[in-house]
């Protein structure tokens, strides 16, 4: 192992000392705590989840299926994040409620899934590659976490410790010990965070051995299938690309498979690669990344375009209709970023997290916070709408741990400085040379480009503020306390670093112009050929069918049509929509036929762009991002 | 029923008295005669379709397949045909050897199926939804008839005679007969062949009784069902639509289901509707016609988009590199315009049944006549290719019998017309007033449109030449000798009736003007928009990769700009190709970009297009036939 001076160089400010009131985001993270997350319990109830901790299936019922344990897991552990930022007396009972009947479904040797023990417990450890036990264990893990950093109580933390310590028996390089690795990764980052937050090496170790052992030749799951009895060539997903574990993962340069799994695991590494300064994984993940970024993204940060694999398919394979874009995709690229930006302050990552959040993210929840997507597709002829649940519920639960805990992701710091990656109305407190220095954001983000940033401390204090240009301005104006800042030399990796002695009450102004971008996708991607999005900020805009009376898939877009931002305050809980005139074919004139020489007779149509985000959140109907540009004519 | 004037009034100039000796079809034929019927039945030998007609199956073995007798009967059908351009010795000893393995498998009371028979004789009729009983019966039943027709030899006639006489007895509405009638359609056209060639009525009785039970209620799949123990709400494709057993048939206004299905129904429905004067039937196959080619076309002539039933969707939903476009639907709704143009001589049916013809139905078999397509998109990744043979293999011996009896499309007579449907090399020989009048074409169709047609006969005869003007032609112009035609009022349903008292050695020139045209889709057809496709004459055009440096999904096509014909003699047996400039799309400037605001900037770039049919018998490499056209930038 290369070891080069990677470390995890900037901390994320932790969730309880980051307030959020902002006009844009308070009002998902109210709906969040107040709708998601009680819903969310009341679906683990009625479906028999939290039921199925009792143990107590018999043949004949229904089978507690093998990722039940991780919806709770991830109710928990959104739960926790909520009581962090809003203490709840009630729903601290109901947490230890769950978290009782976990203990109680916990085996003697540490063992803790619902399925597994109650179902068929002679089959433990059998099938990784296909199930989930490791996954749940993970969330598990996480869910433990984080109940212990909200609550300070152990209960749930011990139990997940207990588990962990079980599972590092069974596997490993030792003499006896399974060489098995999770064929849906997740455990490996939870490990991270249960070392980080017992300080116990082995957590992290175990974290190591799974992301090193995965992918190793001989390979375990043809040898886990020869001893259930199974042809490993009669494997579903073909090759094990599906869960990343075709080859090494240092060795890996491509994102591969299905999406979430990659998410995961790629989250896992960066962890890795800062605790361990290990920089052959950090390789691997700039190629990743390079990878993802520049070939296989949804410019709404969706990831993972087929339901066939719930992955990649091939590069500049990005198809609207079909999209899959999972949600849970999303999230787990905003995990595998903010652990980048952990890495190297660097705006590439911001902007892909913060392309992520505002999009294919937050579409994935309906806008009271009740309804969800799994599927995040760019288009729609009017038939794909947001569910109460899913049989795989793994969506919904993952979108409210990730809103709950979203003031983890605005602010890092280190020893000398403090990082804003995301423009948040709302406050950060920060320990810097010994006293507590407390950055206040005012800002109408994403709505406009003007941010606030003041600074409240008790002793004027030297340290940098480094604040993020979103890579989608190409024009930012910064002054302090109203005297311009010149960028020149302060401006490295899409980040400001304004480093002098800041005195108590110093306002830091930022501006960044926000036009209407047409933004064209790259050549390769046939889908979109002849085709542009809506970019304003950070926000993708879409049209709506409730919008227009004429069918969207009659609308072309003139190229370089102006389209003008309006506040719309009464619409989807206030929003900037997109005003334009666009042309609609017309179809009077085709009346029986089907092909012709002339071409469509186009004539002005109003558009309206809503911010992708909202969408379906109102009548039915068809959607589109990506909007056929007219044909001008002449030559 | 209602009885309008509804007759068959134009009948087919047979195979025995049409002769072809044409530039572009004979190598075509020639192909088909000498590769693809031998190869089909090779594939029938080592496949052990012909064995199976030894019904020595014993359990363990491999099962004979439920429509294994139809592709044997599909080999002999083209085999008889070939026999009647072409005679020979060898092949109608193969033909009798085969006949002889068909009559050994007749059973006792006529039945005659080698899968039933062999596998499961107790299952016999339980299941006509799912299972192809009477779909094979069908099928032999039309080459008992075409070997007849070429040999003059009764045995095989006989055999599916007695077949159809069994089938008779099990199915109708008398007590103790099944109501049933099959799942998938096809023995109704057979029968109503088999009536015209026998005189029996009772065969074109036993159609009409299919035809008119179909989907009528209490619904006899529903029924067979409950039978077998079955639930009918279990049933795979959820809807009787898939098999046009959803309403009666002559109520269906829609084209729907399986698209093989649906043609080979339709043309069964004509045949009634002529033999039988029922509007009714007419009536229902003018409003599907028109649905069909005005939402659910492709431009090559391909029906049923979707591989999932393989049939139709939604309204103008026409994808492209997914195109289902079977090559067996494709002829089937060559079959069931040529039997709309026995009905009414009007040349809509006549332009699509070229269209299917010149384009998506010879695209299914590669020029040298050795491999064939299942399914016909009209775009290509590259990863399209035709194979040898297939498991389900209907589409090889249904192209080898049409084109085989390729003669029998071109011309039509009855008693005071001889029509001419297709511009093909050759000559037909029509007794009309008591003497031969032989006509003979000779052109270069489809590369240029210049056609003459040369009368011969012992004496001067009054007769009507009824001869079509392509729907694709805009300017055609037309002489007698030498003298223009002047068509004020002798043209009618894109036919030109010339009627007079024609002299020995008259020549008609035709002159059918065929520029390039670049044509548009509907606007609801969303995955063409802003996209032509290039047509001249009947053939329509597609892009190769192997004809182009550049990337086929980086070309945009000028609007108007000028495509020039170039006869390519050594390309593809002699082609005429399309020559152009395009636009290419440049990616140099797209490094590690995938999103821009700055439009991709395009080059000039040479195109050259190929007809569709011609595609992938070159090196593999990507094809599209609609080319998104170049965005002309200003306003």
């Amino acid at each position: 192992m290369t070891t080069l001076p990677i470390r995890r160089s900037y901390t994320p400010v932790s969730l309880a000392n980051v307030t959020i009131d902002d006009a844009f985001w308070s009002p998902r993270l109210e709906a969040n705590r107040t709708q998601t997350i009680p819903i969310e319990y009341e679906q683990c109830r009625i479906t028999g989840r939290i039921d199925a901790l009792l143990l107590q299936w018999q043949p004949g019922q229904p089978i507690p299926h093998i990722f039940w344990d991780s919806d709770i897991a991830k109710w928990a552990e959104a739960a926790s994040y909520s009581l962090t930022t809003h203490p709840d007396p009630a729903l601290d009972a109901q947490l230890d409620e769950v978290i009782a009947l976990l203990a109680g479904a916990q085996q003697p040797d540490g063992y803790l899934n619902s399925h597994y023990t109650a179902v068929e417990p002679e089959n433990r450890w059998t099938n990784l590659r296909d199930n989930h036990e490791l996954y749940c264990a993970g969330h598990l893990i996480e869910a433990g976490v984080a109940h212990f950093a909200a609550t300070g109580k152990r209960t749930l933390l011990d139990v997940v410790s207990r588990y962990a310590d079980y599972i590092a028996t069974v596997f490993g390089r030792e003499e006896g010990q399974k060489r098995g690795y999770p064929g849906h990764e997740e455990i490996e980052l939870a490990l991270v965070k249960l070392y980080r937050v017992t300080g116990e090496r082995r957590y992290l170790e175990l974290a190591a051995y799974f992301v090193d052992e995965r992918g190793q030749q001989p390979h375990y799951f043809d040898q886990e299938a020869v001893a259930r009895g199974d042809d490993p060539a009669a494997y579903h997903f073909k090759s094990y690309r599906y869960s990343q574990s075709h080859i090494p993962v240092r060795e890996q340069r491509e994102v591969v498979g299905h999406a979430v799994r990659a998410m995961y695991l790629y989250t896992a590494m960066a962890d890795l690669a800062g605790e361990l300064g290990d920089a052959t994984l950090l390789e691997a993940l700039e190629a990743l990344w390079r990878h993802l970024c520049t070939r296989n993204l949804y410019i709404t940060g969706g990831v993972g375009v087929s339901s066939a694999n719930e992955g990649f398919t091939q590069d500049y394979d990005l198809p609207n209709l079909s999209a899959y874009a999972e949600t849970c995709a999303s999230i787990g690229l905003v995990f595998w970023m903010h652990r980048m930006l952990q890495l190297r302050c660097d705006g590439r990552y911001a902007d892909v997290m913060e392309r992520a959040l505002y999009n294919g993210v937050i579409s994935g929840v309906s806008l009271d916070g009740a309804r969800f997507f799994y599927e995040n597709p760019l288009a729609s002829r009017g038939d794909h709408h947001r569910q109460a649940w899913f049989d795989c519920a793994c969506c919904p639960p993952n979108i409210a741990r990730l809103l709950a805990s979203l003031g983890e992701y605005i602010y890092a710091a280190n020893d000398d400085e403090i990082a804003v990656h995301l423009y948040i109305q709302g406050a950060a407190s920060v320990t810097l040379g010994g006293q507590t220095v407390t950055l206040r954001q005012t800002t109408n983000y994403p709505w406009d480009g003007d941010v606030a940033v003041t600074l409240a401390m008790a002793q004027p204090a030297r340290f940098g503020l480094r604040l993020r240009i979103p890579g989608w301005c190409r024009r930012a104006a910064v002054s302090i306390n109203g005297e311009p800042v010149d960028m020149e030399g302060k401006l490295a990796q899409r980040y400001l670093t304004l480093v002098r002695t800041w005195q108590p009450g110093d306002r830091v102004t930022l501006a960044f112009a926000m036009p209407v971008e047409q933004v064209y996708a790259h050549p390769d991607v046939q889908q979109n050929v002849n085709c542009v999005a809506l970019q304003r900020g950070p926000l993708i805009y879409c049209l709506e069918q409730v919008d227009h009376a004429t069918p969207l898939h009659h609308l072309r877009l003139p190229a370089g049509a102006e389209l003008t931002p309006r506040l719309a305050a009464d619409l989807l809980g206030g929003v900037v929509v997109l005003d334009g005139e666009a042309l609609a074919a017309e179809t009077g004139d085709w009346a029986n036929t089907l092909y012709r020489s002339a071409p469509p007779v186009l004539v002005p149509a109003p558009v309206q762009a809503i911010p992708y985000y909202a969408w379906d959140n109102r009548d039915p109907g068809a959607m589109c991002v990506w909007l056929p540009l007219a044909e001008m004519g002449g030559d």
